[in-house]
């Protein structure tokens, strides 16, 4: 089976059809015909097998890993999806790895009313580049700059478990039966926070996803924002399977290293604190006020009203010794 | 070095800085803020290093290509230059490489007015993956659709250089001296027809880049505008060294199924042939008419005004035995 031919057949049969997509896959580039008075937003990542993915992770998983993890920068910035690509490279052409990639991709496409404007398919080592795009209103988006001194900060939903899941692909900790199946859904199915990003165009003064560890991705909007911030331990979000499995301080420190939970870390003023809580109560998603910002440029964690040491260098895919 | 300071470090650097550009790198996304009543074209293309370029290939050439490629597929719609992303996978970092990989991007970005937006930096066997866009006129971009029976079909500058350079890295074909540079220089740094193509949008019915062999990328006119065409070996532009350096079928046959020629093959009425012409004249790019099309829905290759037998498989990047 020929690189066309592949594409053609798994990846034409996409239900979303926009209407600002004036021409789809199939010629040398597609076009859009954008609404007029947004803003478009852009992001690009690439997932290469083995670094940030285990190597036997499903395709279904892998296909939805890498639309999440694009709308999950969306939704940092407070964009609605619209249009995505697709840039692929396979060591060899299995058809059923392809059927369960493109179902894994369609499933969110479906979802949030992406459509697959096109890509490319070539022969190599596996992994996958995506570049997603959606609006944001002029003058009403989300950046990591925003943030002030007493400013609340907030994450989303719970961290860790992917970090926890990898672990245990690892076979660097045990874990419970009960909990297993939950942790492996959150490090393989993450789901992108889409519609709470949309929501606090109106409320929050920065935010970002939690994609290279809340520690890592926090001193992010410290450093863009030119603020500091008291993290407080105890109101970390864990899911009990974190809490189960591992001793509490670790639990903290992977939660703030591990990365890969794409739940969005936002700031909010104090005025606007309720109303934001509010808001968000309609869409379902948990989330928990984890410190407050401060002057002091510096990440500070507390733990019962105490100032803690913790090893909070954030996760690295690259990494090379000097 | 980190991951981000690489990124900073080489790519903070660009002198583009376009009005539409509201946030370029370094939040989750870039924000655009795109003209109103145009187009967006948007093309994403992989090059895997032993794939798409010889291992040994400078960083400077390798940047080079993966922009040009892009901006080949935006002239193939008739799109003027805008933004571009930039999804590189590194075995390992090497500064040395990494600044003349970026050289090579920014000469084209400077040349074209391209701003870079956007990207990724990540770990595993060397490739690149760029996302392109730029604007065409609504109603007014070319596409490999509009072809019509008696249309001309021409193609810019020469074709089969870039293989012929291939061939001769492979060790399949002694080059002269004299030619060596000249041809190597069109593999490395092909030129996209990025004028000629905003041109032809005022008078060509169907394009498309010459990346995959001429006679694979007519097929794709022949294919999506219903048509066929005869196609006139004699007048295909051929270089002195492609010429000086394999017999003359050869030549045809790699001149039509190399691909990397990164050339625009395009079609024009009868009506608007002389039009046409005048108006590339002042683009300084060479054009040669090939042959015209028919309602065969065949690709018949003429030599001395006879049918030729050639082998005209178009290149696949990605072949795999059933």
């Amino acid at each position: 089976m020929k690189e066309f031919e592949l594409i053609k057949h798994y990846f034409s049969k996409q239900s979303v059809a926009r209407k600002d997509v004036v021409l789809g896959i199939g010629d040398d580039c597609a076009l859009i015909q954008p609404a007029e008075r947004q803003h478009i937003a852009i992001t690009t990542d690439t997932l290469v097998a083995g670094v940030h993915f285990p190597l036997n992770t499903s395709a279904r998983a892998i296909g939805h890993k890498v639309v999440a993890v694009s709308l999950s920068d969306l939704a940092a910035m407070g964009a609605e999806p619209a249009w995505v690509s697709l840039a692929i490279t396979l060591p060899t052409i299995d058809e059923a790895w392809a059927a369960d990639f493109s179902a894994g991709v369609f499933e969110l496409c479906e979802f949030y009313n992406l459509q697959l404007i096109g890509g490319d398919t070539t022969q190599g080592p596996l992994s996958i580049t995506v570049t997603a795009q959606g609006y944001t209103p002029t003058e009403k988006y989300l950046t990591r700059s925003g943030a002030k001194v007493g400013d609340w900060l907030y994450v989303t939903g719970e961290i860790g478990d992917a970090a926890l899941a990898l672990k245990y692909i690892q076979g660097s900790v045990a874990i419970d039966d009960i909990h297993r199946a939950s942790i492996q859904t959150k490090l393989d199915f993450p789901k992108p926070r889409v519609l709470v990003g949309q929501v606090l165009r109106d409320y929050a003064t920065a935010a970002i996803d939690v994609s290279d560890g809340l520690a890592a991705d926090l001193h992010h909007i410290c450093e863009a924002s030119n603020v500091g911030v008291n993290l407080v331990l105890d109101n970390l979000p864990l899911s009990i399977a974190l809490r189960e499995s591992i001793p509490v301080m670790e639990a903290y420190q992977l939660a703030l290293t591990g990365g890969d939970d794409y739940e969005l870390l936002f700031t909010v003023s104090d005025d606007n604190k309720v109303a934001m809580e509010t808001a968000l109560a309609n869409t379902g998603v948990n989330i928990t006020c984890i410190g407050q910002l401060n002057s002091s440029n510096k990440i500070k964690t507390l733990l019962n009203g105490e100032s803690v040491c913790l090893d909070i260098q954030g996760y690295e895919h690259f990494s090379v010794e000097a």
